[in-house]
């Protein structure tokens, strides 16, 4: 079986996943959810490349780069989802299938986290499932990069 | 095993699915999602019942008169997403877990559809991921109902 | 005494009162109340026809069918508040007095329930009296009725 | 002449249709209107089926039903013009032309009637003509249902 | 009988009550309304202390000379209502119920009318019972301040 | 028969009817119109005046000169719909009915093409009927100017 | 000559006029002010009543003690033009024309200062004429209250 | 007596004056206007310049042209009031005082008539003092242009 | 050393300081706020007039009295920066540098407590410092009234 | 070299330019800038037909006359840039590129000179160049208008 | 005495403080502020680390690395204040007090810079102080992190 | 001839220029933007210093940089220029003359593409001429920079 390959994006502050507010979050650290994609890549068929980054720049820099040897994009973008235009601009021009992702239910805290500036340009969005959200983001990428199976 | 019982519920027009604009939504029935969620729930130990109806009052109806019996909620609440007080209110007083699903990605339509008065009370909500959402949704839901294997 | 006939509505939900959240609700039942409009009728001189649905169109109905028979109206359209220009339109089009009610205070809660469609065409508006507020309404409706008497 | 097939589709209120207010809305009632109706279809060579409804459901059901047997649709949305997100998407699955009748100048009442989810759908809007809004109505869609004559 | 202590306040313009535009506000002067509410209060098991001002600092400062001695507050803030922050903080800081009154509809009118901000902080809101609503105020107050008896 | 007098006034632009953009306005000329609407004036009668300018002003003068001599007003106010109060106010100081119209559906268009400064100070809208909406603003107009026969 | 009687209200900081900011708003004070509405008023047949209190509620009261004496109102609301609803009520109750003046031209300051609770139920307005505006205002009275000569 | 010179500009539809809806405009034709105009400059030192047009360029044009001879531009821009920044800013470009009339009310009438673009570049605004609000502002002009008398 | 001279104001409500929910505002009364701020001008060469009121025109009056005689302003004007443009207008009238304080942060309250009309006026804003907002208000006045030892 | 013609169109108030505030826009007259567009067009092969109208329809006209005639449109609507829907229309008829200019930079100025009608159907919008923005606009036009040589 | 650690961060091009618009900045660097930041945090116990970054990534990076090891946070975010979810979200994930210095006053700066993402999540916010702003900052800080001496 | 000095800055997915979506942004790659910057640097006395980062803080950085050795700077600040507040501040504080440019035509694409923080603090702006655009943004700053010759 070929590998399709997906790049799975950590905005702002996805860092300290695990040690703060463990009530909300649970205790899983960021690299246990790297891990868990990771296994779910090998059951589904997909490379994953796991990143995470404060730095906005950083983030679009890893999409440039990227861009030829990927065939999707999963991304929790954090708070840059509601600020930054640039990474959505980026991930517009990759031209890839993009698969947005928020641990927790954005819609149930402040107003400004209920717009999305990728939303618009994603294929699909998985809000409110915890860290189970990243593993069905790559079920649903497994289907969009192998269209043949199942839609 | 014990099977939680999980009601999936359709709302307006959700019938006709699969007989228009099959470009856009593809050729799969109704009908076909169904037996996708029954499969899906047999083999996570879900009993679905599965259910559309275009009347706001019979979808609270069978909220009402399932809330002893269910253990959680999967919706598509379809045009009601964006207008029903009602049906977001029955959600509510039900107390189970609600997990939203929508087929194609509302994000991408009129703005009256970025809107939804579901999203603030379900636990998680699932966009764009054409029928496939249901299954995922019932994933989620599995996990939810049994906190603990893994969240 | 010839009694002045007022067909008291409630909207979807209100069949669930006192079974869900009783210590926002407390514990009576949309049958307790009845019974209390029914006996304070009697007071006051007033046949009680107390109905509720889920239906917007059952309301609509009922208003359309005893618009002949009726004298004034109370109404807690619970939902139907905020989304209903048709039931407000039916309330309009029957031309009798109309008096609005809501148990809880709607302007503790969710902002999109500080609007009410029905309240620019009801003679009075009683809220967060709890179930009280029927009562009070058809206090209010009896003076209403019978002008001579006071106001 | 082969007749084609026009539903014409009446939304809540519209059965009180000359028993109120007939200083503003005349004496004639919706049956008579129906007549009306039924003698322009025979002029113009069009089937017309006559429907009202207080019912969102039942007018979306019709909808439903007839959509392979009629070839356009004639609708009064009356108050689901403004608040049913369900009634426009019916429309709009049914890929028939549609013409939407309101009988006063909704232009001059109540900020809220200036909206409609129905209008951006619809081939044509016709709006403060009175009940002979529904025979211009069929005028319309006798030329839109036959291009070859004139448009 | 202990008579529980309601202080009723009435804001600015209401001494004119009964002396301009009768047609709307009835012949009915605030002394007599005074008279009403003591009469009612007699019925009720309640002490009611009725006062009125055109200044919005007497109002707060009775509300805090009070503060010790009153069991629950009844307030028809007239203008207040919309423009006091001052009044609506008092009224808070004393932490005794709250019912506000209006005794026209409120929503009849111009849309600055249509905005509280004592409603956010109040039990209770009655509106457009004349000045029947004064008594009905207190009939809730009389349920609110001894819960044994009925609610 | 004595003929009654209608003004047709044409706004900005609608002199290059036909010839541009023949796939949405189709090939019609402005012409062509005039004579539709003289014919159709002819079977009804209606004595025509077709005029079009691109200058607001000229509208408003022929408005303001023809204000003795005619009986009713049907306008295709065209871009002037959006920003002329000027012109929605000589429409309102004639004092004669005013039908407007527009060829193709504005609702279908750019959001400020959504509100018109005329339409509440018309009889009737009708839009998106192609240049047949003439012909039925003027059948609209006759019955108007004759109430006897029909409404 | 009987004399018409004027009583012309000050609002709160024109205490100060004259001793603040003479560039703009020149040396003139107050009692200046004061003497040049009692010469106008001489000269016009008005009886002038000349106050200024920077309490809300003293405005109001002199309004309300002033309403069987006085035939027309002048009034520079300064702030409470933009914050009192009270005193704007006030000003409606007594049934009296009212004409509002502002000594500078507030549309060329904070947006906040361009809307005014009075200016719906003044008979006239005059902006940004110096201190002759209380002038003009007396004029324009005079007319108002001898409509026989002119208008 | 050197006499300053003022342009009195009148907008759309104000050649109507005296001929439509004397009920609320009276009878006084805009020739009556003038010649008051010309009376009260008469008495103050003006040379009044008195002209209307239902054309925005040619109030422009005019504009254009006095602005050599004139020391100052009363205007009644009348519904270019609400949309024109052409003359706005003609009027700016004239660096000249402008004061602006309105005979009736603006602020009784419908909220697009609330905002003006001449009021921010104009010295003063009177609004509702009738077509005497001609006179006072050449009034408040002859003070203006001869600041050593009195301001 | 010569003593500058800085007047203290504090708005509605703040007199029950110390009284009301000690969990949030501590115990410290407002007379205990007094004596702080007369020590820390003891040590800052400030001397310090503290005053409270409930109303609105006692603060004006105090500030207009105050004029000549002091140097700066710290005011908390309380619910009074929300609302009272007056209040504002006052303190900008007497053109002495402003230090607006507020013991909570407002920012975490109501969204109408997000504007407050003083600070466009303000030198300087301290939120949310508890009572030590007023000493740290005064040092920063020892600064802005010295401008030669430190800024 | 065969020339390809450029209507350049300038808007209200234009013709005054280098007559008024020379300090802002220079001493340029716009009869410079049509000499300074002649020789550009000479130098890049464009015939450059320079208009201005202080007239709305004017403008229009023009652009109606002149559209088999010209290749491109240089346009400077001035005022008609924010309320001009018909020019807006006129130039999206003519279908031939359009490059909008302003003289200043009008992001600097009021809020409402940041929306343009034009720039949407604009190919290129030219903001702050002073009259230099005429040539620059040329150039680019050159390019637009002879895709081969150069983009 | 123990020193408690607070952490001083600054945000993009405070780095030229000192270095332009003195008039309205002083001459003051930014190292200057830290020289008097360590003063003052020797004379209150707190041991100051002070740092700048035009990088929002680098601000978020330092406040995830001093999380454990720092008590306080003393802010000047200045233009992240505004745009910056994700440092308010970093802020906010450290739970140590954060206050807010802002050196100029921003409420008199253009309407976007009225806004911060950090209010809501500070404990206090010091705003128009100049520079010292940060030494009354410490000075609060020391008592927030000793509740004991002070409040 | 002296060479003045201009600094070039492109913003977040312009190194992309040239090799995405070549139908609408062509195929020259910012290396040939560069390439033709410098030729046209040459022929105008301009040294050009071009750069692009994705990186907010790195543009900031070149900025405080170059802000002693340039003489003018010309930005396309992509997807900052509707979010960065920072970068806004960083060509403030430079105090040299800013000319912004895009590609395409922003005001075509979405709405939060129409605000720009840059926009009111550049000299001019240069919108849609393609790769063109930062040409003839370099001929507008030769003429900025040397006054003498041209305006």
């Amino acid at each position: 079986m070929t590998f399709a390959s997906v790049l799975v994006l950590n905005g702002p502050n996805l860092n300290l996943l695990g040690t703060r507010e463990p009530a909300i979050y649970g205790r899983e650290t960021l690299a246990d959810v790297a891990r868990r994609c990771a296994q779910a890549g090998e059951r589904l068929g997909l490379a994953v490349d796991f990143r995470q980054s404060n730095a906005e720049h950083q983030l679009i820099d890893w999409l440039h780069d990227a861009r030829e040897r990927i065939d999707g994009i999963v991304i929790n973008p954090a708070a840059y989802t509601h600020t930054s235009v640039a990474l959505a601009d980026a991930l517009s021009a990759i031209a890839k299938p993009v698969i947005e992702v928020h641990i927790s239910n954005v819609h149930k805290r402040e107003a400004f986290r209920h717009h999305s500036y990728v939303s618009p340009i994603a294929e699909a969005i998985i809000v409110g499932c915890g860290t189970q959200g990243y593993v069905l983001a790559l079920e649903r990428m497994a289907v969009l990069l192998d269209k043949g199976t199942e839609q």
